[in-house]
Parts: C-alpha cells; sequence; structure tokens
C-alpha cells in the first residue's frame, strides 16, 4: 500500500461510526508517522515518545484520546537459568472512542502477539477498543508473574548456597540481580499508578462497567509490585547474608591456623630446646633421652588439645 | 444431591427473605462453580480468584456483595519449635445482605471449623450474614496473636543464643525467620487495610451498630501488624548482631594466634641461637650454659606476659 | 459493701446532675465488671480489653463517653542502672460528661496515685471529669521526660565505652536497650496519635478553652516521641560503631602479630643457618662467627623496625 | 524600677494605640513573670514554658497574640575546630498586634543583639512588631548557613582523612558529629514546619504583603534542613567509609603477614633439614654444600616471590 | 549604551503592548540591578537572591511575575572521564506576561546558548514569554539525560571493578560519587516539585493549551530524577559489594596464610626433630636415615594437602 492509500483508507474507517480499529505499528516509518498525525492528529509530543523508546511508564490525557505506556516482560531477552538480568519493553498505546494505536519495538512481543492470534489479524473487528486495551494489559501484567516467581526461586537458591558457601560469584550474581530487581521495581511503583488510575475510572473512556475488569488487572499488578519489594528485600538480605557467611568462614579459616600453630610451635619449640649445642645438657647423655622428649611433646600436645576442647575449639 | 437439585434448593433459599445462607465451599468443583454464578451471580473475576489461590488480602465492592479475601494462620504447617516459617490460608468470602459464601483450601482452615461448631452444621440459621463474617474475622484475627507471640519468642531465644555464640546455623535460622516475618509483614499490611474499611464503615452492608465490633477485630490486628514490624526489626538486630559477634570471635581467636606466636617464637629465637654450631660460642662451654639458657627463656616469656598484661590482652 | 449496695449508690449518683464520678478500678472483679456494664453501660468489648491488658494505647468514640488506653512508665520494674528495659502501663480511662473510670493493674502507678493525694479520695468531687483527664495525663507525660533522660544518659555512657574498649558484654547492653527503645518507639507512635486527637478537639467531651491544656501534654508527649527516635538512631549508632571499633581492635591484634611474626621469623631464620651441619661452613670457624652472628641479627631486626616505622606501623 | 513601677509603665504601653512594644527578657525574674502575666495577659502554659527551657521548636496560637519558640546557632559554646558539637539556644516570641515579647537565655544571643543595634534600645520605636519578628527570624536563620557550611567542610575533611588512614579518633569524631548533626536534624525538621506556617499566611497578625519576607526565611531554612539531612547522609558515608577502610587496613596488614610468612617458613625450615644430625646425610659432607644450600634457600624464594606477583600481591 | 539610556529603551519596550522581551543577563552590575528594579519592578528580594547564588531550585509567584530558579548542569567543570562530580549552574527566570528576564552565572551556560542561536539575538521577537521558558526548560532538562547515562554508565564500570578487585582508590572513587549523586538528588527532588507545579497548570502565566509542553518536561525530568535515585541505590550498592568482596579478599589472603602454615610448621618440626643432640636417636644411625625423614616429610605434606582438598581448601 502506497502512503497515501493508507493514510485514506484509514481515514475512511475513522469517518465510519460504527468501526473500530486496532492499528499495530511495529518500527514506525514515515508513512507511520504521516498516520499518527493526520489520520488521528495525535499530540506531536506522544508521537515523539512512541518514535523513540520513552525509557518508563506513563499515562497522558488529550482532548479525544489517551496515551499510554506500559512495560511487558521483554522474553527475547529473558534467561532466568543465566542471568536474573530481566529487561522490560515498551508498549505505546493510543487509546480512542472508536480506535486504540498500539506501537512496540519488537515484533514478537509476547502480549502483543498472543492477543492477535485471538482476534485474527488487525482490522475491522466487533471488540470496542476498551476491551482490546483490557486484553492487552491482562496479558501484559499476566506474563509478569511466572517471571517474579522465576526470580524468586532462583533468589532463593542463590541465599541458599551463600549461607553454605560464600563464594564471591555467587556474591556477584546476587548484586546483579538486586540490580534487576531495583529496576523492575521503579517501572512497576510507576506501572502500578497507572493502573490504578485506570481502575479508579479517572478515565472517561473506561465505562463504568468495564472497571472492575481492570480493577483485577491492577490487583494482579499490585502483587507483582509486591514481589518485587519483597524481593529487594530479599537481595539486600541475601547480601547481608554473605557478608555474615564470610565473617564466619574467615573465623573457621582463623581457626585453623590458630590450632596449627597452636600446636606445631610449642613442640618445634622442644626440638629446638634439644637442638641446642650446650655441653651439659643431661637429657641427651639419657639413655631414654629420644623417647622422653617424645613423650614430652606428645603430652603438650594432647594437653593444647584438650584446652582447645574446653574452649569449644575443636 | 445431584447439580440440579443442589442449584435448585439454593436458588429456593435465595428466594425466601427470611433465610440466611452459609455456604461454606471447601474444594469448588463443577456443581459448586454453577452456583456460584447462577445461584448468586458472582462477577465472573471473583470466581475465578476464588477457584484458583489469589495470593494476597483484597477486597471488592460490586451491586449487591462484596468480595474479601483474608488470610489466616495455616497451623497444618505451622511447627514453630522447628523452624518460624508461618503460611496463611486464603479465606475466600462473599457478602451479601442474607447470605456469604466462604471457600478456603484447607477444610481444617481453624477459624471456619471453630464457627461451624458454633452454628451446627451451616444452612438456615438465625444469625445475619454480618454476624457470620463479624465472628469468622473474630477467630482469624484472634488465632494470629499466639502464634506472632511464639515467632517473638523463638527470636528471642535465637538473639540471645548469637549473642552468646554466633553460630553459623543460628544465623541461617535467623536468615529463615527473617523472610518469613517480611512476608507477614507484607500480607498483614494489605489484611489491615481490609479490616480498616470494614471498620471505618465503608461497606453499607454492615450496620452502623455492628461497626464497634469490626473496630475492635481491627484493633486486635493492627497489634499483629505491629508485631510484624517489631520482629522484622528484631530478625534484622539479629543479624546485625550476628555480624558483631563474628567480629568479636575473630578477635578472640586472633588474640589466642597472636599471643601463642608472641611467645613462642622468642622462645623457639633462643633455642636456634644455641642451636648454631659456631666453634667459639662461650656460653654453649658453661657449665650452668643449659639453665642459663632456660632461665632466658623464662624471663623472656614472662617479659612477654607482663607485657600482655598490661595491654590487658591476657 | 455488697455489690447490690455499690450498684445502687453509684445509680445514685449517676442520675444526680450535680455529682461527678471518679471510679478507680485496680482488679476488677465481678462487681466492678457489673459496675463497668449495668451502672456505666459501657461496651461490653471495651469491658472486655479493661479486664484483660489490650497491649497498645487506642482511643474509642461511643455514643455518651470515650474509652482511651493510654500507658505510662511502669516505675516499679524500671532500674536503669542495672538495665534499660522500661516497660509500660496500661491505663484505661472511660470518659463521661459527669463520670472518668480508670483502671490499672498497678495499684501504685505513679501518675494515678500522685494525683489521688492531689484531689482526696475517689468519690464526689468539684473538678470536672475533662479536668481528672488532663491532669492524669499530664502526669502520665511528665513522668515520661526523666526516664527518658536517664536512657539517653546510660546510652551515651555505653557508646563512649565501646568507643575505648568494644567488649562484647557492651554490645549485648545496647542491643537490649535497642529492643527497649523500639518497644517504647511503637507505643509512643500510637499514643503520640491518641493526645493529638484529643489536642485537636475531635472529641466534643473536651470543650474548645481546655484544648490548650492538652495541646501542652500533646506538645511534651511529641518531645518523648521524638527522644525516643534519636535514642533508636543512637542505639543504632552504638551498634554500627561496635563493629568499627572490633575492625580496629582486630587490625591492632593483626599488627602485633604481623610485627613479632616480621621481627622473628628472620631472626630464626638466620640462626636456623648456622645451625646447619655442613662441613665446609666458613663462618663457623671464624673466631668471631658467633658474634658475626648476633651483630647479623640485630642489624636485620633494626632494618624491618625502620621498615616498620616508614610504613608508620609501630 | 519597682515591679509596681514597671508594670504600670507596661500597662499605660499597652493602653497607647499608637505605640508598639519590643519587651526583650533574658532571665525572667518574678516581676517578669508578673508582667507577662498581668500587663499581657498570656496563657499560663506559655509562661512556664517560657520561664523553663521547652526543648524544641513550636508555635501556639492564642486569641490575640502568637506564641514561638524557635532555636539560634549557640555561638558562645560552637568551635567547629576543635568539635562538630553545635548547640542551639531558644528564643520564645509572643507576637501580639501591636507588641512583641522576647525571651532568650543567653544575653548574648547573636540575632536579637544585632537587632538591638539596629533599633536601639528597646522601648517605643516606629516599627511593626512584625516586622520585628521577621528581622530577628532572618538574622536567626542567616546565622545557621556559615555554621553549616563549616561542619560541612570539616566533615569532608574527616571523610578524606579516614580514607587515606582510618585511625579510630577519627571513627569518635565522626560519630560526635553525626549524634550532633542529627540533634540539628530534628530541631530543622519542627522549626522549619513552623516557619513554613508563618510563611503560608496560618497567622492572621502576619499581613498578606509580608509573606514574601517571611516566604524568603521559609526558603533559607528549607536549604538549612536541606544540609542538616546532606550532612547527617555524609556521616553515615563517613562511618562506612571507616568500616571499608579498616577492612583494607586489615588485608593491607594481612597480606604483609603472610608474605613474610610465606617466605620465611620454607627458608627456616631448608634450613632445618640442614640442621638435622642423620650420620649420613651426603649435602653435608659436599665442599660446596653450604653454597648450594644457600642457593636454594635463594631459589625457593625467588619462587615464591614470583608466585606472589602472578596472584598480584605485591 | 549608558545607564539611563537602557531603562529607557526598555521602559519603551515595556509599555509597547505587543513587544515581549527577553533579557538575558550573565554578570549583573547596578546598572542591571536598577533595570531589574525600576523598570520590572521586582521584588527586593528575588533581586537579591538572583545577584547571588540561591543555592537551590525554588519557585516564587509575584502579583504580575514569576520567580523560577532551576538548575542546569554545569558542562564547563563536567569531565565523567575524571571524576563523576556533577556540579550544576543556576538559572534565575522572571517570567511576566510579555517579558522574561534571565540571568546565569556562567555566560556559557548551554541551554541559554543554544536558545539564543534559535532566536537570535534578544531583543524584539515574535515568541511568547512561556514559549521562551518553555524552550529554555526543555533544553535545561534534556541536557540532564545524557549526564545521567554518563554517571550510570561509570558508576557500572566501578562497580565491576570493585567485584573484581576491591582497591581502596576504587571505593574512594565511589564515595565520591555517592556524594555528587547524593547533590544531584536533593536538587532533582526540589526542581521536579517545581517543574510539576509548571505541568499541572498552578500558573496562570502558562495557557491550558502549552500544559501538555510542561508535562513533557516534568515527566523528562521525573525520568532523571528517577536515575539520580537509581544510582544512589546503586552507589550504596557498590560500597556494600567493596565491603563484602574485602571479606573476601581477606578469606583468600588467610587462606593462603593458613595452607602454608599449615605445611611448613609440621614439617620444620619433623626437620626440628632430627636436628636434636641426644646421645642415642637411632633414626640418626641408620643408613637411610636422611631418606627415610625427607619421605616422612613428603608424607606428611601430602597428608595435609588431601586433608586440604576434602575441605575444599585448595
Amino acid at each position: 500500500m502506497t502512503s497515501g492509500d493508507c493514510v485514506e483508507t484509514l481515514l475512511k474507517l475513522r469517518a465510519d461510526p460504527d468501526a473500530t480499529i486496532w492499528l499495530d505499528l511495529q518500527e514506525p516509518n514515515e508513512v507511520e508517522a504521516r498516520v499518527l498525525s493526520e489520520v488521528f492528529r495525535f499530540h506531536p509530543l506522544a508521537i515523539e515518545d512512541t518514535l523513540q523508546d520513552y525509557g518508563h511508564p506513563k499515562i497522558d490525557t488529550f482532548d479525544d484520546h489517551v496515551f499510554i505506556i506500559v512495560h511487558g516482560i521483554d522474553f527475547t531477552r529473558l534467561n532466568l537459568e543465566k542471568s536474573l538480568d530481566v529487561f522490560t519493553l515498551e508498549l505505546d498505546i493510543f487509546l480512542g472512542d472508536r480506535f486504540i494505536v498500539t506501537h512496540h519495538g519488537d515484533p514478537a512481543m509476547r502480549s502483543v502477539a498472543d492477543l492477535r492470534k485471538d482476534v485474527g489479524e488487525p482490522g475491522h473487528r466487533p471488540w470496542t477498543s476498551v476491551r482490546i486495551l483490557h486484553r492487552l494489559l491482562d496479558r501484559l501484567v499476566d506474563n509478569y508473574l511466572p517471571v517474579m516467581d522465576g526470580i524468586g526461586a532462583r533468589l532463593e537458591i542463590l541465599e541458599d548456597r551463600i549461607i553454605h558457601d560464600p563464594e564471591p560469584d555467587l556474591l556477584e550474581k546476587v548484586l546483579e540481580a538486586k540490580k534487576s530487581i531495583q529496576r523492575i521495581r521503579r517501572m512497576t511503583a510507576h506501572q502500578r499508578l497507572i493502573l490504578e488510575s485506570l481502575a479508579r475510572g479517572h478515565l472517561e473512556l473506561i465505562p463504568r462497567e468495564s472497571l472492575a475488569f481492570f480493577r483485577d488487572i491492577y490487583d494482579h499488578f499490585v502483587r507483582v509490585a509486591d514481589l518485587a519489594e519483597a524481593y529487594r528485600e530479599g537481595a539486600q538480605s541475601a547480601v547481608e547474608a554473605y557478608l555474615s557467611m564470610s565473617a564466619n568462614k574467615t573465623n573457621e579459616i582463623m581457626k585453623s591456623l590458630t590450632q596449627i600453630s597452636t600446636v606445631m610451635l610449642p613442640l618445634t619449640f622442644i626440638a629446638g630446646i634439644y637442638g641446642m649445642n650446650f655441653d651439659v645438657m643431661p637429657e641427651l647423655k639419657w639413655a631414654l633421652g629420644y623417647p622422653f622428649a617424645l613423650v614430652l611433646m606428645a603430652v603438650t600436645a594432647a594437653a593444647i588439645l584438650v584446652w582447645f576442647r574446653r574452649r569449644h575449639w575443636l
């Protein structure tokens, strides 16, 4: 379709009072930018935020439409087995009375792809724009929970392993996880507010009878935000556990060193004494001098070991 | 009873203006799902939240009923002797003017079981639905306090033991307790808001004269939430105590090592000197050379011990 | 007085429009429970909270009276010399237009005892119930300040001692103090809100011209709450100081060990060399071989000490 | 002046509709207490707060006057060179339509003294009471900034020195500074609210056209409060830096010990071998046995040093 | 231009109802101070805040104009390669209906310089004062983002390097960065509120149709403030990582020391035994005594190494 054709088709659809348009843009080119400004007459700033990555969720109300940016899990870059780094994908939504325009950087964005299967290819459809919005957000939010659970499970394993052996590479992984979780937490804090304003009926576009559905999405997302907060505390706990277990390990190592030194130094000292070259050293002349020295050493060692046991060091 | 019978009986009861229904579902099957949707005409989303575990407390107001999820202690999985892990059990409540439908995963959920004894088997009863709600919440909240006290007592013991001997398995227990307490704290934060909205009279279903009873429940739960917060601080304190006591233990061990080294190394050195093979070493020829060396060692050791005492190291 | 007499007398007094009743219960028995419910017709839940320890401050408004729980210092169990553990005592107050009923577990509760001296034995009196409430709260709050100052002074001493010698028993005391202070802090946070609502005139029972007096109490209590917060920070600081000073002590001990090892090991090594039994070792034949070895050792030790001084380790 | 004269003169002035009175009390005696109560008829509680140190900033509105307590820097006890301990001085202000009564413990309180120079000795003056209040607060707040800057500069130096050498006396100074800063921070938090309520026009005594001046004072004080918060974070950072640098120092010391031990122990061992008294030890007979042993030691030492360098330990 | 000329010209322009004035002052001298007070009749306090550095962002509303202080990045002092110290430059703005007066200490302030290029030299222009304000703030805020990204990238590198080798100079850099970030964070917290009040339409000077543009600026700045918060957490994490990695390094060093001591001390002890001078020591007479001793040593060393491996210490 040429640029002109496309714009014209859409303008016709826009004029049709019975048509609901869902336009899903993936990499907006000039034609699509023209569509946004000429067919839908969106605000230049909203279009600009669409054409480039904006960075965090927001909602902007305009005269006849709403501009929403939400973030979904970026499943393409997700591999919890290897790293707890979780990235999110921006989904820009223009919601109008009888149209919904979506834009996302990744053509495979799961929540959109899933919905496309449900409603067939985009175009005319009996669904209202609010219903499409609801289904999009519903899937997008639902996709968070398994990922959050995965993070929680991995974090649990990491902390467990730290308690049993505080290896520095475990700390590195926990610090990475903490960073990733803090990123998610900041994002969820913003997104939560947006979903709340949808659920509270602040937007006139959403009819009262649909609010329960958006409240449901909001409730689910509160849970996601809650888990993000919990995992942040968990990661912090794991860092503290690392420090504590390291201190413990230091003590273990120090104890070994102290034990070996405390046993060996006196023995070596006794050997040193009988290694002295004095002309007059009676023990050296004894027939049983050597066994005597060995017994002396054994007794000393035994005494030290008993003393260790008394101090609960063995 | 067949599915149809059951639905019909309930529909008849629903129609009877003098009947109050308490329906207690344990593992909702298809029949029960039909009851929820056909007899009571609950919102599909609320039914969905009931059929599966939702995860955290919430309250949703619908036209003629309220949907409440609260959490009670899961006594089946509770064993404070062995672990401070406390799990909660979801109780889903649909409260209407003349009916109350409850659902809980565990048939033995204590607060519900207790109440069943009081009111006999469910069915027609002179109690109003609000009174049943009040009694349910009252027991559910009351069951928290002994558990919280148990956690507090165990935590106290753990911290005490840590201060006297910072063993790593104590730290592990404290970290586990902290995690469990944080879970409870997050849950109580949500549940508190729900009980508050009941106590504040936000629900029209609860008559003004009953508010004092719900305020009482709320006040008790505030205390639970307060204790959860206090124990979180306590667990954190215990972790810090562990770190401090570990540092202290390190110092104790280091001190031993330093003492033994500081005493033995100079003595061994003296023995080493008189173990040298120089042709001309006057001391070696002395008749009292050996006793002299031993005395020299004893004096050296005494001097070091005096120096230790001066530095308050012994 | 028999139960019936007592109830009758009080009912008569209640009926007298000129009488103000102050009833001070210490260990409510059945008679007194009857009085509360039959003479004053208090809410059963409030009576229940009175008969047993409730746990934290609260305020409940009823139709013709207010139910207030405040906490005062428990002087019987206070011994700041020995421990910073501070316990509080519950004072339950029913405030009506022309009556005030107080209850406290300890007959010697200082604020009540003081006031009783002022107003003579309870019974008829010209004081209004609000004036009695004001005087009770005034004394109760004033009793906090010397205790808080005592805690502050002890905490200061503890931190000072920790900085000069981080003994583990100091840490134990600080951790105990921290726990006690956190308990006070949580209680003051609740109590502050209650005094604020009295000072803000939320209760119709308190006439506008008396508000200044309650604002004064509130201002004093804000100071108590402020100090509780400050001491919590102070206790936390002391714990951190302990950790830092322990680290410092570790370094001091380690330094000693390193110094002694660094000086003795090379010397012992030199002695070891001249203790070797090679047939051909020219130094051993030297007339001044032994002094040479001693000088070599002295020079080595001196060099090491100079090197220490250069690294600012001595 | 006798007590009676004084009271009479002031009563006359009070009656004069054109007179504005500024009365500056320094150590209120009985006469002055009488003046406060008889001439100005202040509330007994406010007079009580004036006669004794109250402790923290507050504002109380009465029918025809306002009672304000603000805190200024106590320059007499300030010596930032020696310690970061900053104390504040209470300034009690009664502000009326045509009078302002100030009280401060220290006669030399700088902000008041400065203003007295400007307006000559207290008594009749063309200045309105609000203008005097503004000038007082203006100076009082302005006096904070150089002190705060001084604290900031000292803190910076302390942290710098800690990073280069974590001496325990530096930690002690930082902990002291932290305590002082926390005290200031708590006070500024209260004072800020008071200045805000003046700037927001909550007091009817302050005419709308003067609000800009009080807003200016408020803005300056926000900066003071901001710095207090910043320095608290800074002091905390310094404590953490101390801990980190101590850990670093431990490592440095440990490294030295490990290096010296790792080099000397093997050498001493070799010397020990050739110090053994076996009848048959071929090396001992070698003409070059001794140099061989020395070379063996040198090679061993070199190998260890190379291994150190490989592990980046030298 | 003489002072009089300048003032007159501006007065004429002020009187012209079609003219919009943008006056950009760089180092206000007396003439300019006269212009501010005589031509524009600004409030003396606002002029004072302009003539000297004020310190943090603020907004003040006057009758016919608004006084705004915002902070932009000081690019002249920015060199992220060398240090993460970021300074900000004050931009004072007087915004009126038909005029905008800006003042900034650095003539090269980037956001102003950029805009000057766009609109040519200051003077008459068709742009409204609000549009100039918008463009100024837009550029000023946009200049933050690359700087924040730079800080984030450097911080990431620092933390990475700390995890691999906790050098004290890295800690120093992180502590410096933390201080700088905290400064930015405090400033952004204030500036954010100011931009929010512009975006929310609190100023009558900004027409409703322009609000979207200011909302856009606000949204961008929220992101800056968000990043500042994130980096503060990041810097804190890096400090904690340093501590943890130091503890780890201590363990590594200690392990080496323990290993070498545990291996060498027993060997030296064996050598010491056969260095004793007893007359009767059968082993010394054995033909294979020496090899026997060496084998004994080797076996001992091997046993110790095996024991190490068992404890996962090698």
